[in-house]
């Protein structure tokens, strides 16, 4: 019994990990996923308490956390914000310090989801994140910020890697804005290409002009790429990303004008995605790909980002990976927190 | 450690069982009820993950079966709907299907409630249950929805074996209307009548002109004594059916025409029946019956649906069939649930 | 495997139970500390459920609570009474005998939470939790009413006997009123004056004219100190009950008349305490103590309930007073509620 060389690690974005890092929670999701309730694991959190707080609501991500927990022997509490007297800029309350401080002395981690209408602006929410990692003694888990959703994709790749092998080099996937009814964060389309480029793939986005990502972010999925000999490219147009393709992900994202005035504008935003309903994942433009496989986060607009067809087809993996963020998180959760491993 | 034949069933309406695997859910649950925290038991869903679905708030369901997962080794997760992305005709969101796959990755089973405020029309909860029994290649547990209660129902057979012995034929149940200030669906009612029959009882049901209940379900609980040798009656007589009765069963219920304009007209239906103050099961009426004993789902409304010397009476078993609801539904998730039973 | 003499009592005000029985609890909550996940504690509510009735919303808490629960091996659920359907003055429901007694044939005991804006005179939150005592066969657990907060008051005590030593005789505690922008009830600070008097301490209470606190509370705290040879003494001067002090304790409570007319009158009550900015406990008032340790039940209205350098400095026993919360709980309730202990 001991702990793992990432004791006590935060989780906000893969960036900040290193790669060998990265391989070590893939590996262990995957031994967790073939022998998923051996003794091995289930005393991992044994007795332990792993808060989440969910500022916005979540099903998926609600549910696997809480059943990774129950699954490494611990326990997850459910805690929603807006029933807990914490400071805001309008009303009196703790700090995210004194908050901070005395959870560290109840569990073993803590998992933080901020995002779309809970925040003013773009970065808010991560920002939320790092602060309580700076004051917590135990690990912060980003269960989706504005800016970043790690445990996303590292099922992603997960999934990927079930489908095409261990290797990704080479292998091309389109990250590819679609139209949609919900206004979507940039968390899960951001952290993928970032983490796509780190084991090696070449990343293409694509996106109406308008729907820009966080160029920082950009920037960083560049320099992966750079650094493994992967192509990366960026596409106005709604079919040529396609080409050559064997993974698609479509999503809907927001624009960079969503918080303009200091608010989340959901509905603008709706209507103006609804303006381009040529951006939808279809068949007609899988054909253009390798075979490729679609993939998604979840939950899906089905009829706006993706057809029935496409998303129910052969070659959707979107419950292998909804499924991956039960063993991805438990396998960071067991190596960030138990001291059993 | 193996897997019942009963495993991966749905328990959406008793009446979709035989008779034989009822009789297998009843004696398990006298079993567990005689040796609660057995080891044989406490182990059966260890670390497993049961999703429950709130649509409509409820006490007794969500503590018994929050309760049923712990003592079983397992874990319920409290979900909301409300706090959920699911697709509505209204908004955008998550199929059921969907939702249903990806559920079944992580969890040994769901249950659901539905009923009252959160649909249009009767029939639609049952119908979204049986959605997800379609999709989810996990059981499916009736928490209550608008036609049935399956787990009040056996909780009350089990309570009424329990006082009066295993056999019920020749027991006569008069299961009757009652005023109140609470409308309430038609699913225990119901259910009771379906599975008192299945079980041999003659039934009554009294409730005043324009009450009726579903015709199809009586149509089933008609069939169900004529199959039994026994009888079946309803009459529209405050008193009548108590002649005989070994056990009463007092309960309010809408009146068919509250989803009239595809709403539930909640307060209609109140002052409606709050004009018949006659219906209220009390001393007087119990004492044309055969020493019934008095039983009720709970919640009860005191002094609606019925007086407080017979809820809190010696012949009383209200506390003893809500325990039941505990033992009933730990042994329906261990046969259909566990592979370790 | 045996349950203890205290097996079965509830925790309502410390002032309830011995002095000796207190001891008890502070004992096992220091082992417990000690050595927190060994195998003596972990199975002791094993398969358990806990009720936790949160009529208020709290972080601290619930946090403490649900954790309790889960490292002596049983589950806490999180009740939120705003969606059940109890019986209110202005609305049918379940009875408070109906609810206690279906519930102890659940769970291994309850925690009740209800004060501020959920009750319209105070003492009535009391009166709820000394209601379900009445009814209930298992443990009712005082999580903050509007009269007492034993839990707290145990934390403060097992904090300032872990930084003084266990003998707190001839040691003296100042419960000083502090302003704020919170409107709080006094349940922490009485417990605390209750408290600390049992344990043999002098003690003093600084307030405004105008914020009495409860003079029948008053007159138990003077019959404990005159029991155990220590001082008593309230003050209106901001400064005077600052000198000789070995702990202070400051923190914002509600005047007399914040339940006028029946119902809370919280920003009243705030807009009043704002007008006492001098009312803060800072460095320049320590300096009159004997260096005094500085404890506060959080969370903390930083700013105006104490300054930032005293409530991170030195002297500040916040965090380990907050974390004995945890431990205190665990010991009430392996004491009252295992049944092998």
């Amino acid at each position: 019994m001991s702990k793992s060389h990432l004791f006590g690690r935060d989780m906000i974005c893969s960036q900040d990990w290193k790669k060998e890092e990265l391989d070590e929670i893939l590996e262990l999701a995957k031994k967790m996923k073939k022998d998923r309730f051996s003794p091995k694991f289930t005393k991992l959190l044994e007795h332990r308490t792993f808060f989440m707080f969910f500022y916005n609501p979540s099903v998926r991500t609600r549910q696997s956390f809480e059943c990774a927990a129950t699954e490494l022997g611990g326990h997850a509490q459910f805690l929603e914000p807006k029933t807990m007297r914490l400071k805001t800029k309008k009303t009196a309350g703790e700090t995210t310090e004194d908050a901070a401080k005395v959870m560290s002395r109840y569990a073993c981690g803590i998992g933080i989801r901020i995002l779309e209408d809970k925040i003013s602006y773009y970065g808010q929410g991560d920002e939320l994140l790092r602060e309580y990692a700076k004051y917590a003694d135990i690990p912060i888990v980003n269960m989706a910020d504005d800016k970043f959703h790690p445990c996303q994709a590292l099922a992603d790749v997960m999934g990927i890697q079930e489908h095409l092998g261990e290797d990704l080099k080479g292998k091309k996937i389109l990250i590819t804005w679609a139209h949609g009814a919900l206004a979507r964060s940039w968390c899960s389309v951001q952290e993928a290409a970032l983490l796509c480029s780190r084991y090696g793939m070449d990343v293409t986005i694509a996106y109406p002009q308008g729907y820009d990502l966080d160029p920082k972010v950009i920037e960083d999925v560049k320099k992966n790429c750079s650094e493994n000999g992967a192509k990366f490219e960026t596409t106005n147009d709604v079919k040529d990303g396609y080409k050559g393709a064997h993974v698609v992900y479509s999503r809907n994202w927001m624009s960079p004008n969503a918080y303009h005035d200091g608010e989340f504008h959901k509905q603008e935003e709706i209507e103006k995605a609804l303006g381009y309903p040529e951006w939808i994942c279809d068949a007609e433009k899988m054909k253009l790909t390798e075979n490729a496989l679609f993939t998604h986060p979840m939950p899906i607009d089905r009829g706006h980002e993706v057809t029935d067809d496409v998303a129910s087809g052969p070659r959707s993996i979107i419950y292998d990976v909804a499924e991956n963020r039960l063993h991805v998180q438990k396998a960071i959760m067991a190596l960030t927190m138990s001291e059993r491993l």
